[in-house]
C-alpha cells in the first residue's frame, strides 16, 4: 500500500471545522447522530475522534480549485457538501445492508434504530444542498445543481445494486453501470465541484469530471476486491463481507459471465437465499475462491489500473495547474493501490 | 366540509406534466416506484388515475407568485419540487411509522421493501433540488436555499416526532414546534417560494412564509385530529392510526398536560407498550375518549382556528395582490375545514 498523500490530511484539516459547523444546525438528536458517525463523539455523547473515513471526496473538492488556478477555500462549501452526501449514502447503505459495524464501530442504525438511521441520512442530504447554496457565491446554483445530479446517480446506482442482488444474470456492463452511478457519480462531482464554485471554462471542468468518474469504478473495483478478499482488521468489515449478502459486484459479474467448468457451481452459489445470520465460512471461502479462479479478482484490479490510466489521460490533456494536477494523479493512484 | 378551492384542481393540472417530466429523469424502478406512490401506475406498472393527495403545496407555491403580481408559472419549477419534498417524506414516514396504506393503496414499502421505500425516498428528495436549480431563473439559488432549509426544519420534527413517541412526557409547546417542523417548515417554504422565484421583496416573501408556517401547524392540530378520530373511509388510514402507535400529537400533548382525573390513566395508556399487529379496539376507543374528555379535540380545533387567523392576519398585512390573497386565504380555510 502507497502512503497516503498529504492532501487527504490537509483536506480533513481543512474541511473539520466547516463541517462542524454545518453539523451543529441540526436538531439535538441528528447532531449526535452525525457526530458518532463522524467519529467525532461515542455512542454516549463524549469526545472521541475515531477514523472517520479517508475524506477522498472532500480532497478532491479541494483540488479542482487549485487546478483551475483558484485558492481551495473556494471549495471548501463543495467539499463539505460531497462528504455529507458521501456520508448520508453510508448512513442509509448501512441499515440497507445490514451492516452492523462500520470503521470498527456500530453503525448508526445498530445504535438507534431504523428509522434514526434514514431520518439522520436525510438530515445530512439536505444539509449538504444548503451548505452550498448558503456559500454566498454566484456559482453556487451551479455547483448545487451538479451536486444534486450526481446524488441522483449515486443513488441510481444503489436502486442497481439492489436490483441485481435479487436477479439471476447480471451483465459486465451493467455492473459497471451501477459502480459509474454508485461510486463514480459522487466521486466525479468532488473532482468538478471545486472547478466549478472557481467559475473555470467548462472544458476544465468536463476533464476534471472525467478523471473523477474513472477514478470512482477505479475505486469501486478495489472495494469490490476488497469486499471478497479483504483483511477485516484492515477494511473494518467482516470478512467477505459482499459474499454474504450475496451481493453481484463487479469481480462477481465477471466470474459469472465467463464460461469456464465451475461457472455453473458459481451461478448455483449466487442464485441461492443467502444466510446472513448464520454465515457459512467455509461456503464462503468456496465462493471466494471460484471468483478467483475463474479470473475475477485479477480482472477486477487490471481494470481497476485501466480506469486509472483513463482518468490519468484525462487530466494530461486539460489545461490546469501543474502541482494541483500532479497531486491529483498522486491522490487517484493511492485510491486504486490501497489494501488491495 | 367546505368544497375544495379551484386553486387546488388547478394547481394539479399544472404542476402534473411538469412532474411527471421530473419523475421521467429517475432510473427505472425508481420511477415506477414515484409513479405509483402518485397514484400514476398501479404496482404493475399499468396507468392509473389514483388519488395523488390534494396537492395543497405546489397550489401555495404558484398562488405565491401570483399574490406578487407575478405569472404563476414562474413557480412552477418551485412547486414542483415542494411535492417531490413532501412526498419525499411521505414515503419515508410511511416506512419509518410501519404504515402499509396511504389513499386507500399499499405503501411503496409495502410493495417494494424498506430498502426501496428509502432509495425511492431519496430519489425525490435529490431530484426536487435538481428540478429547482435548473429551472434557469437568478432566482433559483436562493428558492433551492429556503427549501434546503425547510426540508431541514422538516426532518426535525420527525426527529422530533420519533423521539417523543418514546419519551413519558412531552410540553404542549414541543409539541407545537414538532408540527412547526414537519408541516409547518415545508408549507412555509411552499407559500413562499414563488414570490422569491418572482424576486419579490422581502417584506412579501416573509409575510408568505409566516402565512405557510401558521397554515401548517393548523393543518397538523386537524390532521392529528383526524389520526385519532377520522373516519377511516374518508382518511385513508385505519381508524385511530395514531393511538395505534402510541403517538403523542398535539391533541394527546394538551390532554396528558392538563389536570384532570382521569390524566394518570391516560398517561398510563401512553406508557404501556403499543401492540400494533394486535390492536385492541376497544383500548383505542377508550384513549380516544379519554383524550376527548380531557379537551383534547376542542383545543385542537380551536387552536387550528387560531393558527388560521393568524395566517390570515399575515396575508392582510402585506402588500399582494388582492385576488390570489383572496385564493391563499380560501385555501387556508379548507385545509382546516377539511373533515375534521
Amino acid at each position: 500500500m502507497s502512503a497516503a498523500p498529504a492532501c487527504l490530511s490537509q483536506g480533513r484539516a481543512a474541511i473539520t471545522p466547516a463541517l462542524r459547523d454545518a453539523v451543529d444546525r441540526l436538531d439535538h438528536r441528528s447532531r449526535h447522530q452525525v457526530a458518532y458517525h463522524f467519529g467525532w463523539l461515542t455512542a454516549d455523547g463524549a469526545p472521541d475522534s475515531a477514523d472517520a473515513g479517508k475524506a477522498v471526496r472532500p480532497a478532491l473538492a479541494l483540488l479542482s480549485a487549485e487546478a483551475v488556478g483558484a485558492p481551495s477555500r473556494i471549495a471548501l462549501p463543495g467539499a463539505v457538501a460531497v462528504e455529507l452526501v458521501h456520508n448520508f449514502s453510508l448512513v442509509h447503505d448501512d441499515l440497507m445492508d445490514g451492516d452492523e459495524e462500520r470503521r470498527h464501530r456500530d453503525t448508526v442504525w445498530k445504535l438507534w434504530g431504523p428509522s434514526s438511521a434514514i431520518l439522520t441520512g436525510d438530515a445530512m442530504l439536505a444539509l449538504a444542498q444548503e451548505v452550498l447554496l448558503e456559500c454566498g457565491l454566484a456559482t453556487a446554483a451551479p455547483a448545487a445543481r451538479l451536486l444534486a445530479r450526481a446524488t441522483r446517480h449515486l443513488i441510481r446506482g444503489q436502486v442497481q445494486d439492489l436490483c441485481f442482488e435479487q436477479r439471476p444474470h447480471v451483465t459486465v456492463e451493467e455492473c459497471t453501470d451501477m459502480a459509474a452511478g454508485k461510486t463514480g457519480a459522487l466521486l466525479s462531482a468532488s473532482a468538478a465541484i471545486g472547478a466549478v464554485l472557481a467559475g473555470a471554462p467548462q472544458a476544465a471542468v468536463d476533464a476534471l469530471a472525467l478523471y473523477g468518474a474513472h477514478v470512482g469504478v477505479a475505486f469501486q473495483l478495489v472495494d469490490d476486491v476488497l469486499g471478497i478478499w479483504g483483511d477485516p482488521a484492515v477494511t473494518g468489515k467482516p470478512v467477505h463481507s459482499d459474499l454474504r449478502s450475496r451481493k453481484k459486484s463487479l469481480p462477481v459479474s465477471h466470474a459469472l459471465n465467463r464460461d469456464g467448468p465451475r461457472r455453473d457451481e458459481l451461478a448455483a452459489w449466487f442464485a441461492a437465499p443467502g444466510e446472513p445470520d448464520e454465515p457459512d465460512e467455509q461456503e464462503l471461502r468456496r465462493a471466494a475462491g471460484l471468483i478467483e479462479g475463474a479470473g475475477g479478482r485479477d480482472w477486477a484490479l487490471a481494470e481497476a489500473a485501466r480506469r486509472t490510466a483513463l482518468a490519468e489521460a484525462a487530466l494530461r490533456d486539460a489545461d490546469l495547474d501543474a502541482g494541483a494536477r500532479e497531486e491529483l494523479l498522486a491522490l487517484g493512484r493511492f485510491v486504486v493501490d490501497r489494501e488491495a
